[in-house]
């Protein structure tokens, strides 16, 4: 018999694949070879295996990371720095003026920061949607974490490239030059339907579709925003974006808090993506997306965090279990949302809504190797009936024991491997320290 | 200068008291001698003590412990058993059946485990409602936990207990077995309007008042709660406690989900107590408490995980998040239930819906010392601006370094020293094993 040499075998655990069939195997094992998943299986069947590293599960579970659909990394820079206000108020008298005097290196920082925070609770694949995301992107590269990273765009000028003219270039810049990297893909970004004329839009679409990228944009937030695009247009926001000809498969769709049942239906037919994020449209009152019926109609849908700004936190467990106890509570049905569904939103089809569904979200031979492991030997995990419903009800990101990204292992026993977590902890206090101070 | 002969010291940390005047020291710190807190203050303040046992807050929050305001603790027995199913499906299919066997060494098991949880998650002092209740005296006395208990009644036999008759001999046993302990507190607890007839409501309540103990029941959980009680007596649940004449400051009313003006008013007239469970109300489906108007008229209401089962889990810091965020949606308004409403509901309010106001919920000299302390060196607590903000929005239950109940250290960097956890995980599993195979 021959003997299989591989890098990594991970193995002594519950393995959920997340793959079509949503294949179990409750004492199974992964194989790793560079950057791939090279076997799968039931751990006796390992037995001919040669593996330059073991990481054993303990007996906890083993599962893709997870697929944080839509955050602005950097903004851990203000964490905190204002809660419990009206919308208006914390985005004209706190974000704004704070976001005004960010620069490349606070959010290189801010982002190490997210991608440390990211990795230690179990999430190994993220979508950006910031200013200086060169930066972010050199962050996620760094932190060794898979990332679609994008430059917001709007019809004013950026504190980052200035006019709209110098985005588009920055976004053709940032498609150049990370086109080859085995961890950073780019994406188009404009802001939202409120903050960018038609124009923008048409050419961000036309842009995402010949590098055939993502286009990734915020829609339909609040009903405030859908009152002003029907003033302005005639048309909800996802009509609006029907008319323009941006409706597509590669396009992300993110909150879609307000909606009509012909734009349930839109969504539908054009396969467009939709990222939720329920803990941030709770903090901000914003509403709550129809997800029950997105996910009724086959509409794609992920979960994302959103910036930490307005959650405080980047932990997708926590929006999963929110996720799921948020639209049973607000159909009155506690059978919507369940286990596996949310288990799905936060791998498989967070994946998908990133256009990377050939690439991570599930363990399947063939595939990159993202996957993280759950310690369960707390007390809090104990005892164990269902995985699914562990993952969703029960898990916290602070059981994750140990995560692999590209084939590569990023966290072991709760240390990040990729980088010095007390350094980025107080580069951050620093500059949180000149925001205080308003510099 | 004298020196002062202390116990213990934890210092180092910012301290929130939760004191009448929410008193917050930047760096501060609390020396405790016995069970009680004899001195808090800033640092510098503290130069004179000696304690035999110094606890370094390493710059983190030093705050009082969590109250839990109501569980089943043994449903750890039961977390994960069954989920996503219609209320009844789950009781009468998969709860009922396993809890028709339970007996009092799975309750103590099973309540130990949770105390570990509790523990570790901050919690200090909670509420029980369950069957076999003196086993759940004894494990939270084993574990150090400060506790109220209370054998749950009704109208049918128990399989603790048998008739009702000796429910109530049964619970004068514990008042008296109890009464002069430091850590257990006994409750008398009639389940329900809708479990319980009048007669046995109104003994359980004069009960309650000739021992000055806290009254506890279910209070309008469900619509169909509420609809079966207008049905039978023409009466809302709170109305109908009124005309029985059991409302009174002694009462604690847990989930008060569905409730009519006149019920609002009513609660607050007779000062009653209201226990708040966000997170199983959400995934049982059975809708959202009125909390900020509760809070306008000015009842007193703390948080309460109620039993794993239906959670999945016993984490007051999630049930914070979960509160501040659920009432902001609901009410489309971003500025209810801010941080530091919801940090006192988890702690003094807490501690006063359990008659336990002049014991724990805040860090007073004289008051028994029940306090944890928050390891703030992690990235998803950087930066901090704000502290209340952090408990609430950001910090986890797996940050909390150090617990101390009645002046007594039981849990420290994150090792419970009350109890050995392997043992107490490795007795869960095997009940869990044999509610697996029926047994």
């Amino acid at each position: 018999m021959q003997t299989k040499s591989v890098d990594i075998i991970v193995l002594n655990g519950t393995v959920l694949t997340m793959d079509a069939q949503e294949t179990l195997m409750m004492n199974g094992a992964v194989a790793i070879k560079g950057d791939k998943i090279v076997a799968l299986g039931p751990a006796d069947a390992f037995s001919e295996f040669k593996a330059k590293r073991i990481i054993d599960a303990h007996g906890g579970i083993i599962m893709p990371g997870l697929v944080n659909t839509h955050t602005h990394a950097s903004m851990t820079c203000f964490r905190g720095l204002a809660d419990d206000l009206p919308l208006m108020t914390w985005l004209n008298d706190y974000i704004f003026p704070a976001e005004s005097k960010l620069d490349e290196e606070r959010v290189y920082r801010g982002a190490l920061l997210a991608c440390a925070e990211m990795i230690l609770s179990g999430i190994t694949c993220f979508c950006d949607m910031y200013l200086f995301e060169d930066a972010v992107a050199r962050a996620a590269k760094d932190a060794g974490m898979r990332a679609v990273v994008g430059e917001v765009l709007y019809d004013f000028p950026s504190p980052n490239y200035g006019p709209l003219e110098k985005g588009f270039a920055y976004t053709e810049m940032l498609i150049d030059k990370w086109k080859d990297d085995e961890l950073i893909n780019i994406a188009v970004e404009p802001h939202s339907t409120y903050l960018c004329a038609p124009d923008l839009l048409k050419r961000a679409s036309i842009l995402a579709l010949k590098h055939d990228l993502p286009l990734v944009i915020h829609v339909s937030e609040t009903r405030n925003e859908v009152d002003l695009i029907k003033d302005k247009y005639g048309l909800t926001p996802v009509g609006f974006l029907e008319d323009l000809g941006v409706l597509s498969p590669n396009l992300l769709a993110c909150h879609c808090v307000v909606l009509t049942e012909e734009d349930i239906s839109l969504l539908h037919r054009f396969n467009v993506k939709v990222s939720h994020n329920p803990e941030s449209n709770m903090k901000l009152a914003s509403g709550i997306a129809p997800i029950p019926e997105l996910l009724k109609e086959g509409v794609c849908v992920g979960l994302g965090t959103d910036g930490c700004a307005s959650n405080n936190n980047l932990d997708i467990f926590l929006e999963m279990d929110t996720a799921a106890k948020l639209h049973k509570v607000n159909t009155f049905d506690p059978t919507v949302m369940d286990a596996r569904t949310v288990v799905r939103m936060s791998t498989m089809e967070g994946a998908k809504a990133l256009g990377l569904g050939d690439v991570t979200g599930s363990l399947e031979i063939g595939k990159k190797a993202d996957l993280i492991v759950i310690d369960t030997k707390k007390p809090h995990l104990v005892p164990m009936y269902n995985p699914y419903s562990h993952v969703v009800y029960a898990v916290k990101g602070s059981d994750v024991a140990a995560s692999i990204i590209n084939g590569k292992v990023v966290m072991e026993d709760g240390r990040l491997l990729t980088m010095d977590m007390d350094n980025v902890m107080e580069d951050l206090r620093k500059i949180a320290q000149q925001i205080r101070n308003g510099d």
